[in-house]
């Protein structure tokens, strides 16, 4: 018996079984692919062989789909297909640069929606399936599919679950390289309203599920093997120096003084640590830090999980799904015993839920595009209207945590200037998370502690503790001459002047540099 | 014996009965005050024996207190003590033409905050004490004292519980002439981080806690009888014709063509609804609609819920407080024990939690300011500086529920222009809930539904259907203007000219109508 067919226990499935050309048939111009994984773990060949077919037969804006994901996709499929024209609607979030690219040329159409609520609007077929709302056909892979036909995932859950029980149509590629990660997994499937019952976890390790995912069999329409290897996901390039090592410091400071204050446990509370290299580099420095026992409720869990496992500080790791380097993933299937003791996948509508981002009290960081001078972030449109990624997860958490911290470097370079963006703006031009749910904003040069702060008092602390030197004066001016004429307005709450609260954008529009023109 | 202390069954606390000004020992300049209450049921006595004080010893400026109340005060006690200059910070939510004003001239710094987590944040002093996070001393209304020293509340919660549970320093008002609530509350304190439960709440009517606030007896430093009656809540003098009827219209067929595609039950979801002519409107048209057995799962309960309970289509009501006009009041009590069957009074950390807002599924429908056309909306600062009352609960509610609805007038008046100031904007001066958070905008002029839309579509429904018809021309030029540059610039995601973006907002500075100028 092969591997392949050692890993399909429902040998009613083996009818199924086709090659990807067969599969064809299934695909329409215009449906929406609802695609199982979550920053990794996607399927590979159907998408693989999709592509090169509209590649081969010149079908470049005549064979596009609604691209529905767990979060961003783990590997190149993202691009590929945004370079093909492949891609009407892309749902929930990205990262890549061809689809980026596609999305601001206003080719594809990026609906950007919070993870948890879009793996409820699933269930829903909200928006309207009359509106596009409704995912048509859904490809899945698997490391193998048990007796009564249900479902064993590889390493990542996202909103697998909605579209298994949610959509008509299902492909099944199993992955006959990957190691088997059954029982990591935690599944539960909410029910629909009126009728859904309370979350009963009240620890990140906390299990209320299955390990698979139920799977009515005769949804299945073919069964596919697939050899390709998980990819590693890209490191992140970005060189900034030793501020992340210094951020970390701070935040650990912070911490400690929580914890001698009485306002966190010893061993903190559960940490979600957003994508990137500061959250990676905080997560890693608590390795070395004072604090034991540490729990982790996230979404995509990154190498730094695996380097606190290691360290022997991480009692367990609860997301949606594994964000891993080639080198970490590696690491982790050398040691996925280990691991899978430490760690737990969940569905995203689990990992991002409010009620148990609020009741476990998670401690969120994430990094924004920036922070303006009264706490509102811009996590996602640069100039208030270039697509970055998406808000992702970061507003699951941020709203709904115990502390939200933003930590971001004071200033990253323009191409004309090696410190031509601030961080630091008067005004964001894009809000994602607003004042009113941001706690902590850190950079290299300081930390500041937001809560309980009225707007001006944020502002002065803001600018004292995180803007870059060069750009302090100019957020002072700012600041004082907005104070001034709103104290003469009656209108002092929160002092802006509109007409050039977006100066410092202008500038680096028309100037190449955020400082050249104040 | 008096009804005063026939009210008081724990004798020992006869002891601590004092007079008013008796109490005046336990205040000091500076001092953080709690308040019980929400949106009405404040004490009444001790506020005006202090402004009193104040007033006829000339200590304007010179005795200050922070003020920390559950909610917006239902009372004038807000505007008497700001006009006597009595407040140094206002947490976390207010309503009234002193205290805004005085606000808005710098004098008070107000933290603008979700009402849920300000409740949590009372439980663990954060804001941080040292940065004047603690509050030093509560005054509490009840209708009664148990023979342990527990509490029987009026017509509000709000964050008493925690006031009492972690304020060392207690008055409590015995209000004589208010009738007994026995009953209607359920009230719970919840855990402390790391050990806080699940909220076994499936349906709004649940009860998980007891009638009564617990009470260490020792806290108590002063027993005060009140015979002063709650005063009616101001009722919302707007005029704005039969817009509130237009628009409910719309809502009340949004719903019916839900239920008719299966993406609500019959009976609809609980019902939030925010405080103001529309929403009151909105409540009131459900009585007289197809819908039965509603549930509303709400903050402040205002005179619709009594009129939807009247027309027997209203199964339970759920929420923070009472915030009743003086007639609805009358009414209210004269059918207490009738009213009491259908309503549930919880603490605002449970009414307003994400956790039991997200599971139940609740329809949240407020009034912002104004919404821009990519769907972000501003609910409380006036040209993105001038304070009007606060974010409240809209916040928890928005993001939280299953439904987010924004109703407003499609235009209000300026000085100048009977139509100058458009509820509709190219991009909103301040953000309380993100494009990520709102599903459906409603003006009289029409509904958009914007679940599944990317920003380029929602802009084109916005406009189309919700703006007045002279500002139509006005935003879709910009709009127009703006996708055609960044489609040039390759930003076109959500198109936007910062440069120009708040031009509407100049006008109506400079020209007294937003249409004047553009």
């Amino acid at each position: 018996m092969s591997e392949f067919t050692s890993r399909i226990k429902n040998k009613s499935l083996l009818s199924k079984v086709m090659r990807a050309e067969d599969t064809l048939q299934f695909f329409k111009n215009g449906m929406n692919i609802g695609f199982s994984g979550f920053a990794g773990n996607e399927p590979k060949v159907i998408p693989r062989f999709l592509a090169d077919y509209v590649e081969e037969n010149n079908l470049q804006g005549k064979l596009r789909f609604g691209v529905f994901t767990g979060a961003s996709h783990g590997g190149n499929m993202d691009n590929v297909f945004a370079s093909l024209d492949m891609v009407t609607v892309r749902y929930p979030y990205q990262s890549g640069a061809s689809v980026r690219k596609s999305i601001n040329r206003g080719r594809i159409r990026m609906i950007d929606k919070h993870l948890s609520h879009y793996a409820q609007d699933l269930t829903y077929h909200s928006a309207p399936p009359e509106r596009g709302g409704k995912v048509d056909i859904a490809i899945v892979e698997v490391v193998g599919i048990n007796e009564d036909g249900s479902l064993v995932l590889g390493g990542a859950v996202g909103v697998t679950p909605e579209l298994v029980r949610f959509v008509d149509k299902i492909i099944i590629e199993v992955n006959t390289v990957m190691p088997c990660h059954e029982g990591m997994h935690d599944i539960i499937t909410p029910q629909k309203l009126p009728n859904r019952q309370p979350l009963l976890i009240t620890n990140p390790g906390d299990r209320i599920g299955v390990t698979y995912v139920e799977c009515d069999t005769e949804k299945i329409v073919a069964v596919v093997e697939s050899q390709i290897p998980e990819p590693g996901r890209n490191v992140d390039l970005e060189v900034i120096d030793d501020i992340p090592e210094i951020i970390s410091e701070y935040i650990l400071d912070f911490f400690y003084y929580e914890v001698k204050n009485g306002r966190l446990p010893k061993n903190l509370l559960p940490i979600q640590s957003g994508t990137g290299k500061i959250g990676n580099c905080v997560v890693r420095e608590l390795g070395k830090g004072p604090f034991k026992n540490l729990s982790m409720w996230t979404e995509v869990i990154q190498d730094s999980a695996l380097d606190l496992i290691d360290s022997g500080k991480l009692d367990v790791v609860s997301g949606a799904g594994f964000g891993l380097s080639a080198d970490a993933r590696k690491r982790f299937y050398e040691n996925l015993s280990l691991y899978a003791t430490k760690s737990v996948l969940r569905p995203a509508q689990i990992s991002n839920n409010p009620e148990l981002i609020r009741r476990l009290g998670v401690i969120a960081m994430n990094t924004p595009v920036e922070c303006d001078i009264y706490g509102h972030v811009n996590s996602s449109l640069v100039l208030g209207s270039r697509m970055l990624n998406g808000i992702g997860g970061s507003g699951d958490f941020t709203r709904n945590s115990h502390l939200s911290i933003m930590h971001v470097p004071s200033v990253r370079p323009s191409k004309a200037d090696k410190i031509g963006i601030s961080s630091i703006v008067p005004k964001v031009s894009h809000v994602d998370h607003t004042e009113h749910d941001v706690d902590v904003i850190v950079t290299e040069y300081g930390l500041a502690d937001l809560r309980g702060l009225c707007p001006n008092d944020r502002a002065k602390i803001i600018i004292d503790k995180c803007a870059h030197p060069d750009y302090k004066p100019i957020l002072r001016d700012y600041y004082d001459r907005a104070t001034k004429e709103c104290i003469n307005n009656e209108s002092a709450h929160e002092p802006h002047i509109l007409r050039e609260c977006y100066k410092m954008y202008l500038n680096l529009v028309e100037n190449g540099s955020m400082r050249k023109g104040c």
